[in-house]
């Protein structure tokens, strides 16, 4: 009984890392760069997006992909409402992360030709979402400053499948108990290499730092 | 493959659902009675644990199951360093929520006969956690302010599958933009009957409201 299970699952991560290679193929013909953006519920990735294409829109033509447990649209129309750029939203149907076939299907939704960067949003949570490619470029965590400063310690593959670490809601650390030197000793322990940017998606500080490096890599995608 | 799939998550769920009636059992013969404390990462489900404790101390037998998905002990330490209590801790091995076969092994490293309630710490997660049921008497979801207003109607089967709701962090409700109108009208829609209470575990607010609720509870499943 154990081991069909494990064959079953072993299954649909073959098939998705499949996908993921084709979708990443799709990226490249087009020379898009795509970003993998995931975090804790509330920690603010639909902010971030926001503020991403605020400061990049002049330079930088961006699609968006939206991922949510439910049919709901809060997150795509927060965005369409605050920048006007191609956005598609996935339901993955109760599921706690995407897969790379949902990808596929956000991607036939977008017009590819035009664009310089994907943005993909995945579903709220700490775990799941490491384990499954989507064939994007580089995956990027956003922690919260209140979530707490243990996340690293307590979430360890998250932390280590990422590249870049966003700090966000650094306007509440006068309000809560959060040893930065703690938080980042547990990053480094786990992934030394990570970059990492701070910022308050709420007051837009640190946010060119940010969007500086990201253009960077966008440039250097390009024939 | 498909159908596979299927029947084999069923067989899980299958099982799952006959060790949570025997954890039930072990409950209700020792007359304990047991909550689930579900929430997102970092919504303070440990330090609403030390408060909730802190406060029952003197009236109720405390016993805690810490769950989390890698093996560190940093909760357990924390509510063993800030209460003297019986507390195990369950490493889910990576996955993303607690099962029942695992509170059973919890249940076997806690000093049953010498206890009223037990809290169970679930893995921070806003998704897979409502789906398997533990044995508990009542299910809790943490919510917290900076998490934002919009949680309800991004995760509906986890509000819609508590009886209770704890509202963290309120002292955070100055420094960010938090409809408490709009969070609630979407709790009353998914959950009519979900009781709540406003807290804040970093300065105490609140809780005792909760522990007079909570310790009616345990009372009531006395013989």
């Amino acid at each position: 009984m154990q081991k069909t299970t494990i064959h079953v699952v072993e299954n649909i991560l073959n098939a998705n890392d499949r996908i993921a290679a084709q979708n990443s193929d799709r990226f490249a013909k087009n020379h898009i760069y795509a970003i993998n953006i995931m975090a804790s519920p509330g920690a603010g990735k639909t902010s971030f997006i926001i503020r991403t294409i605020q400061n990049i829109a002049d330079s930088c033509r961006v699609g968006v992909i939206e991922g949510d447990t439910a049919p709901v649209t809060i997150d795509s129309e927060k965005i369409t409402m605050a920048v006007k750029i191609p956005t598609t939203q996935i339901n993955t149907g109760g599921n706690c992360h995407l897969d790379a076939p949902m990808v596929s299907l956000g991607l036939d939704n977008l017009p590819l030709d035009d664009l310089d960067l994907v943005m993909i949003e995945n579903v709220g949570n700490l775990v799941c979402p490491a384990s499954f490619k989507l064939g994007n470029n580089k995956n990027v965590l956003i922690a919260s400053i209140p979530e707490g400063d243990d996340k690293p310690y307590k979430y360890p593959s998250m932390y280590q499948s990422v590249d870049v670490l966003i700090i966000n809601k650094v306007d509440l650390l006068p309000y809560v108990d959060f040893k930065m030197n703690y938080f980042l000793d547990g990053v480094k322990m786990l992934n030394p290499e990570l970059v990492h940017f701070n910022v308050s998606c709420r007051t837009g500080d640190g946010i060119s730092e940010w969007t500086d490096w990201l253009l960077e890599q966008v440039h250097n995608q390009k024939p």
